[in-house]
């Protein structure tokens, strides 16, 4: 099939929706749907269908059938039984509907001939009428600008986000959000796609990859029934813009999960990374390496050094620190005389280190020489990146004497940090009083800065980051610093 | 020196306790101290020594000096710049003092001769007269059930506890045992030891090995001046007890820091590798690491399978789970006629999926069925390890509908792994609503669960414990699974 960026264009833009599988129960999903688009600001109708009798469900004007709705329907939602799918498809092509997202399960996941036989029936149907099917098995479109959504509680902003997410999985779609919600990220287009029964993962990121809204594509993928054409889609827009790949299935064990949960047959582990490889794509481990990954991609300006300058308040974790960082292939240079003359000008108490990494130890307590060492770091023309590693230790006791000295300190070192212009990265590990620490990680994820729980997270993020950088000339994909 | 397991014990039962360098200073080291023994309730006597004039500092019996105390002192605690330290100690030597813990550092750890000759000094004077120093740079004595600490914060509970945990850093020997405590950790004696110019981690092995309260030892250390002893004593223990350590300094980068954080003279990777695998200690690769597989050797019964049963919400998760665990080694079965059928009797709703990982998917609401899941597959031959992962993005939504059903169903989640006599650990990923998601974390680690934010901090806690079970017979220092 020919690509064709102005018909994908339109499934984003429907004038008007309908939500199949709409009732009065506690908990139906239907109305999960048309109250999700509801809330989240879609300016045209919502109907409702209602098969088992069409009663009016809360205020949607509802129907029996697709058919029966007298304007035009552009997106319909589906959440019916898997058999009474073809009828429901041949309604809506009957109707002129463009796509439908169908949420129903018990297609080709199943592994079961039935499920298989169902699938082959509605593509047909779609196929042969221009219907575009997203789905099934699959949570469909989340685009806040356009105020459609698959659930209430997803998030809105003012204005337009720039990372587009194309996720297989339902779920992984519902905790990329939220996780990429904590860290800053503004999603532009969503869209959880499932079994690919007609509407193709290839299909989604040649969209992405034109799309002028997108900066940075993100992928969660099981496996294609097109290989070719995704492999070719991915080098496509990896010339383009950042594309993060999460691959689900990448063992026997793991293709087998994935076959049983959206039907995707998936490749062997070697051919997805030379795929990947070639497309200049980043590989995410995880779920928090994707979202993690396209935080840093997007905050941070560009850079390809190796050599990581690090402050941190604690010398224990610095020591482990330090070994982890040269782990991921990084490089914590010595500090060159000039460097270290600034810093001791800054902070000399017993215990303090101006080596690298550079221990503030008790001297974390007087903010007013945090701007002295970041400037110093950012002047160093042996540095690359810059690291803060917050640790919460000794704030928690200081603060029997001094009542909000952590929030003061945070405040201090987001103004020093704000003035500098390498890539600042902020590790906040756990220690005691969590929620204060999330609280603590949050206020710098806020501020702009990405800001991680543990420095494995960090350097597999800032590693990735760099691969990109390495790779391509322009920093393509990046949002400002401050949201 | 011959190891004297009833010398070293000595150490840890002073009779009354001097803090030296105590002032009336706002945030003073001496009294933090000097108010840690108290409120963590040592019985003896606590003397306050005050150089600069001999004030009374709060209601401590002060002097100037330690020679003025009236009756007899047992174990002193140092805060004093470190040029007054040799006068300090020689007052200590002379009073017949057992051992001094001192916090001053600018000792060997600043690399400058004069820190060097200072440490020689006193470890002369020590060595002359009996005294036992630990440190200098160090927090020194954590041992609850005495009411000995370095911080009224640590934790405080009744009976013993049996982790003991020796760390060169004072950093870290604090954020060990706040991170312990989160996991349920109750610690037996913590001591921080710095820059070794005394006491030294080999005694301090030997005397965790014979201690009869200590179930398992916990090691971070970022080198030795006796190579050749600790690589000893790691090996005796290790015939003994759990023994998991944290190496600081692994490369050169890494060794650099070391030796400016405590003056320790670090030996390169192969070797300590080398000395750690001969002694059986399990090698941890951070500080979250250390303190997970403490609580999952402590926890878990003992096991020696790699095969492990995945129970989800999310088929997304799990996929991406899957791959994971074969990454870390472990093998996720097909599962058996007979479990699968004791599970499509437990749920059958689509969506759902009985094969291994487990896709509750819907059906997760429905905590009746959790015995009958957990009961099936704690039957399973073919199962050696049993992970429930807790995800919350269906709940989040689905508590609209019914406030309080998260607490409801780890509620029964608990219930149903209670009478699970396999190896269980829970994953709680972080999605929306971090406070919620830690708060459930932590009332499966109270109820004894090892739980994990993700899988490969999950992944690499089994994997150190069943390195821990395939190497010995026995399951020493394991504790009870309800604490």
């Amino acid at each position: 099939m020919e690509f064709d960026f102005q018909a994908l264009d339109r499934i984003f833009h429907p004038r008007a929706l309908a939500v199949v599988g709409v009732s009065n129960r506690l908990n139906n999903a239907g109305v999960m749907f048309a109250e999700a688009n509801r809330v989240l600001g879609f300016a045209g109708p919502i109907y409702a269908i209602n098969p088992s009798g069409g009663e009016q469900v809360k205020d949607f004007p509802t129907y029996r059938t697709v058919r029966e709705i007298p304007g035009p329907v552009d997106h319909v939602i589906i959440s019916v039984p898997a058999k009474f799918l073809p009828e429901v498809i041949a309604d809506c092509a009957e109707k002129g509907v463009r796509s439908a997202a169908i949420f129903t399960s018990g297609f080709s996941e199943t592994g079961e001939d039935s499920g298989w036989e169902l699938e082959e029936k509605i593509r047909k149907i779609a196929r042969e009428s221009g219907l575009r099917i997203i789905g099934p098995n699959c949570m469909g479109i989340y685009y806040p600008a356009q105020g459609l959504g698959f659930r209430s509680d997803l998030p809105q902003w003012e204005g337009q986000g720039n990372i587009s997410f194309l996720s297989q999985s339902g779920g992984l779609a519902f905790s990329g959000i939220f996780l990429g919600q904590r860290c800053g990220l503004k999603f532009q287009k969503v869209v959880s796609y499932g079994n690919e029964t007609d509407l193709s993962s290839h299909e989604l990121i040649d969209y992405f990859a034109e799309d002028p809204a997108t900066g940075i594509i993100l992928v969660y993928i099981e496996g294609t029934r097109d290989g070719i054409s995704l492999a070719r889609a991915l080098i496509r827009a990896g010339r383009k813009k950042p594309v993060i790949v999460l691959k689900g299935g990448l063992n026997e064990i793991g293709i087998r999960a994935a076959a049983s949960h959206t039907g995707a047959m998936g490749g062997k582990r070697p051919t997805w990374e030379a795929i990947l490889k070639q497309a200049g794509a980043l590989q995410a481990g995880g779920l928090e390496e994707l979202i993690e990954t396209a935080m840093t991609v997007n905050r941070l300006p560009a850079f390809t050094g190796r050599r990581m300058i690090m402050v941190c308040m604690s010398g224990g974790v610095s020591v482990n620190y330090t070994d982890r960082t040269a782990d991921w292939g990084f490089e914590m240079p010595e500090l060159s005389p000039e460097t270290t003359k600034k810093l001791r000008a800054a902070f000399d108490a017993p215990g303090t280190s101006v080596k690298n990494p550079i221990d503030m130890a008790s001297s974390y307590i007087n903010f007013f020489i945090y701007p002295d060492i970041f400037r110093a770091l950012d002047e160093d023309p042996d540095c690359d990146i810059i690291m803060l590693v917050f640790t919460m230790e000794y704030y928690i006791y200081a603060e029997r004497f001094a009542p909000g000295l952590v929030d003061t300190t945070v405040s201090a070192f987001i103004e020093a940090l704000k003035a500098v212009r390498k890539p600042v990265v902020v590790v906040c590990p756990s220690v005691v009083e969590e929620e204060k620490r999330n609280q603590i990680q949050q206020t710098f994820l806020n501020a702009g800065f990405p800001s991680f729980l543990t420095i494995d997270r960090a350097l597999k993020a800032l590693s990735l980051t760099r691969q990109y950088h390495s790779k391509k000339g322009s920093p393509a994909g990046r949002d400002s610093r401050v949201p």
